[in-house]
């Protein structure tokens, strides 16, 4: 199945969309290449000659500078949507209307009625969906995924998870749209805390209520035209309680302004019999306690992910040798194959989105209200 | 001066107690000497052949079973209580009304009224009292102090702060009074949590205001007897959100069921300018990010503590040969002396202390009313 | 300029050579595309129907079982040789004969006088070599170099590097080919002590003079035909006593027994006014430590790559977010690119890399002289 | 037992052995007091008003300045020597002519002959001998002697051994008697080198040969007169490949000029079924990794030493809670009060010391010798 593909963006996760089309097939094989072989077709970015060069780089066989064509062109059967936040809405629904497959960046949307339009409209269209939560898809993860429901941990009692960035740390960065709640949406939350959600739902299961705080560390940010400070009005850090369906409890905690800290996005699970660790600063890693043997002897392990954590030894034979970041969308864009050709389910579609959504609005909501308890 | 020592308890801080006024003045040395010598002069531990026995053992010059006798004994300066809990709070009294110097184990006691009497008591009376918060006596941690103050990290805007030990989490270990309201008041909070609230206003000031979750992980647990199963009155492990007086924000994790975590406490400071890290499982090291210098070079660096690090050098003049846990009670049994000669005030003494066990009791209200935010 | 590939071998290093065929100028720019467009033209594999299976996989026009039809094909203008070692001389010597640039795994030949005979057929020839160092390309080891070069340890005086991998730890794995001097030539030496030596000639510059000793662990494995036990004719580990040219002196060890170690590739290097650490397995980062700035505040900094790091931007312009093993081969690639349009030196070619050959038989004659020391 | 103690010194290791003195019974417990009590009875150091205070500081009963006067003392029956290296010899002989016990500092002397000589009139007279090599002591490395002998990690097979300061790595240090042959005897494999044959030979058995390399790194410092610069005589670095009796192979690397180590002293030992790691800066850590469980699980073990491993529990019953230097000396002093006591050998007494600086020696003349093995 020849399937065209159409990919509006060429920035950070632009290209990484363009990089797994490149390569989903070379990487994971001539199986899943006998069903369904994505053709780059068309691509778009803004003004038109800048289309036109990425194309060329990218291995696209046309341009535009507009995203409505390309999400009417016939030749497209899915679409690839790494625009800021504010056009994943719009994009995604004309895209849906147009009967295409998407495969869109995380937020889905502004809001979180945005988001819900867009989970309906794709349900009753019947198209197959994908949220890029891109580190879903490390190996170190799913292998951490089957350690805790195969009970490695025992029953899971406490998670912690964090997810740190720096990116806002400095005070003098000048002021941009992501300040603004109605081009940017919620800041960290959008951001980076809807990755951290799509870990701890995929490994704990669904929340079943929070209480959270926030905070705007960088309250107004110089402006790029030197005519003084404008404010920022979304958040910088938040801060979460939880408690599980399963029972369990946890924290969470999410900064887009912790000095040092360039993706540290993990966890820590405390089963009744063992803890789990993750961290994707060392996304080649994962560790393990477990309350087996003589107690001399227990201690965390480090495993270094290898060919015995598929798709590991599809990138590489030989273990230890360390996955980058956009072999994780490659991983990614394999799922969203297997969906479109009815292999498995693509997850997270935008229903499985939705609850992360559903969860970082719920969070500012808690903390706007001073901290009073949300179920979910 | 001679200062005449009774020591109450044998046990893990009894003996660390023991260690501590044995080496004081042979560690900090002969100025501290000049002012205040030790004298060991009775060890208080039921039975009484095991008090003589451990009187021999640490080199106390008499012994008894009767703590009241200890703390009448007019050639008793100073009482180290090291009991259980619930102990504390008329050993203290009885040793305060007697007019001597008291130095604690914390918690202070099983409730705050207690703990406000007790402070109240020693204020009156006019005594040199010290709470054995060991962890603030860190080299790392004194220096981690002087960075922050300094401002090497510019203004903190937020604070993570961890302490986990797993001597609760085996599901099978039998039921002991630890578990009981009465007997041990709170569980981790008092146990552990106490000792990072200790830190944590150490560095970061006043907590301003909380809201806090709690959890029993093992409800029941086996009885020695074997005549079933009884019930575990207090928490195992507890989160909370904090607000500080200067604007930060942060949380606390607290769990005496962390399967691994053997002696895990610690924080990260994030400030405008960097980010300070400090854990006590690795207890000579301490991490430091600084928005400084080219991007390229920027890192989390590893100190090792030395004699750069006071009182460091007191036990070695070469760096990272290591301090171990038994030396933090020796600094903390110095800065006591110097509180007693007069030369430097005692922290904590009952009256700092006492804003420690207001912290963990406002967590426990809070978690009990359903995650309320309670001021401080 | 389009640039006609031919690829040899779809195992370990053919899938990463035809990934980083197809992604160089996707991901390293319209710059580079502008002078050299690779088409994927010709694979070669056997049987011939898995050649046409990968072909479709991987991305090529056109399939064949033979390589000399490969060599000898005028569409093609650089030949990727990664098949097993001993087959390395013959099919380079052809390519160069044909007139082709050629791109070839490590190390380069079975014995030196075959690697001599390969750099010189390519001098006369005048065709552009490259040989697949990749560790060379890690953006953490070019900042290594920067720094080292640019005085921030000062004058470099000890070095200790190291690589060790667990693939023939197993005492009870089958004896193969990989045993027989014949078919495989040296040992630890060739596949991973080579990669060692192309980094610390990379950093320290020429090895002067060695002393060695080589140690095969295993000596024996059992026969796949289960007729008896094999014996292995190479070596599992060596050591080395090094002195350079710029009057340092050091140590290598190399070991591809040691288990545990995946991909543990790395070294220290001490110099008068700090110390450098870089190891493979945590390929994102780099350590130094620079006696600058007062004692208290030194210690080891952990430096995650990013942007300013090139070319890590080029594939993620987020720090921190990791690059992988493969992406190592694209930048690889990128250099050989390079070197066919003329733009930069592409290095290391076959007289580089001769250098590294020299040194691993230098180091297998010095132990079977036992322990003799030889100048290079 | 009334054991008079005497001790020579109050330097870093005088003080750390007046630490022994003084806790080894209150920590090791009643059965040792039972059989050994030290009696802290003359301190020796100069000038005589010194040796009075630190005599107060220290807790002895008296003090001299006369070191012949201290060993003639019939009161003393044990005499600790932390004099500077070329003191041993002197002392050591004249404590054992006058039939006292000796706790001597590493290493023994300044000539192997002066070792030899001391080794025999210590088994002539019939005292009890032990030398310094605390970090034989450290409860993390006793445990890795176990696991190795009870065949954790099967069969050693290589032995990597390192022991790094940076006491000696500024190129503007002053010259002082250290870089004189004479007065220090050999550098950094006197100071710290022996340390690290002594663990070497304590987890892997004798050495059977070597070869070596040694380097002076600073060839000259600058007098502290300000009269020019004074040569440096002995060596900064050195580096060994070894073979032992046992069949293993490997190398040891020693630095007093690497910079940024501050007491890294550690080893890693592959075996045919695993490995094990240790490193004194990381004193209370081991890590273990075995070929054992599924693939997907294996890993690197950071075990923490805790009450399992003892004598840790002898100093806190909580695990993690971190030994320190001083505590290593208090274990030693243990082990020493057992010899005396005809409980159990003290070792390392002066002939499993002789062992140690024989191959320190030898190093030396190999690395002289130009690299020639020589067979110990």
């Amino acid at each position: 199945m020849q399937l065209g593909v159409g990919l509006i963006g060429t920035g950070f996760m632009g290209k990484s969309h363009a990089l797994a089309w490149r390569n989903v097939i070379a990487v994971l094989g001539g199986d899943l290449g006998a069903v369904a072989q994505p053709d780059l077709r068309l691509l778009c970015e803004t003004p038109a000659d800048k289309a036109s060069q990425m194309a060329a780089q990218f291995g696209f066989a046309c341009a535009t500078s507009d995203w409505q064509e390309l999400v009417a062109d016939p030749q497209i059967d899915v679409v690839s949507i790494t625009t800021p936040n504010g056009l994943h809405h719009p994009m995604a629904m004309a895209a849906i209307a147009a009967g295409k497959h998407v495969w869109c960046e995380k937020p889905m949307a502004l809001t979180l009625a945005q988001a819900e339009e867009m989970a309906a409209a794709a349900r009753d269209r019947g198209v197959v969906t994908m949220v890029g939560y891109n580190y879903l898809s490390n190996p170190a993860f799913t292998h951490a995924q089957r350690l805790v429901s195969g009970g490695a941990i025992g029953r899971p009692v406490q998670f912690r998870g964090w997810v740190d960035e720096d990116y806002q740390a400095d005070p003098d960065l000048p002021w941009t749209w992501r300040a603004r709640l109605q081009e940017a949406g919620l800041g960290a939350l959008g951001d980076i805390g809807t990755h951290l959600i799509s870990l701890t739902q995929g490994i704990m299961g669904p929340i079943a209520s929070l209480i959270a705080d926030m905070q705007t560390i960088h309250e107004t940010r110089p402006l790029p035209d030197g005519s003084g400070r404008g404010t920022v009005e979304n958040e910088d850090a938040a801060n979460v309680l939880l408690r599980f369906a399963n029972g369990a409890q946890g924290t969470l905690v999410i900064s887009r302004s912790a000095w040092g800290r360039k993706s540290r996005l993990g966890f820590e699970i405390h089963g009744d019999r063992g803890m789990i660790i993750f961290d994707q600063e060392r996304m080649n890693e994962l560790q393990i306690y477990q309350n087996d043997g003589p107690r001399a002897e227990q201690g965390f392990k480090t495993i270094l992910t290898g060919p015995a954590h598929p798709p590991y030894g599809a990138f590489c034979p030989a273990p230890g040798h360390q996955l980058g970041f956009n072999d994780l969308k490659v991983i990614e864009c394999g799922r969203l194959l297997q969906g479109i050709a009815g292999i498995a389910a693509a997850e997270p579609g935008f229903d499985a989105a939705l609850q992360i959504e559903r969860v970082i609005h719920a969070i500012a909501d808690s903390a706007r209200a001073g901290g009073q308890r949300i179920a979910l």
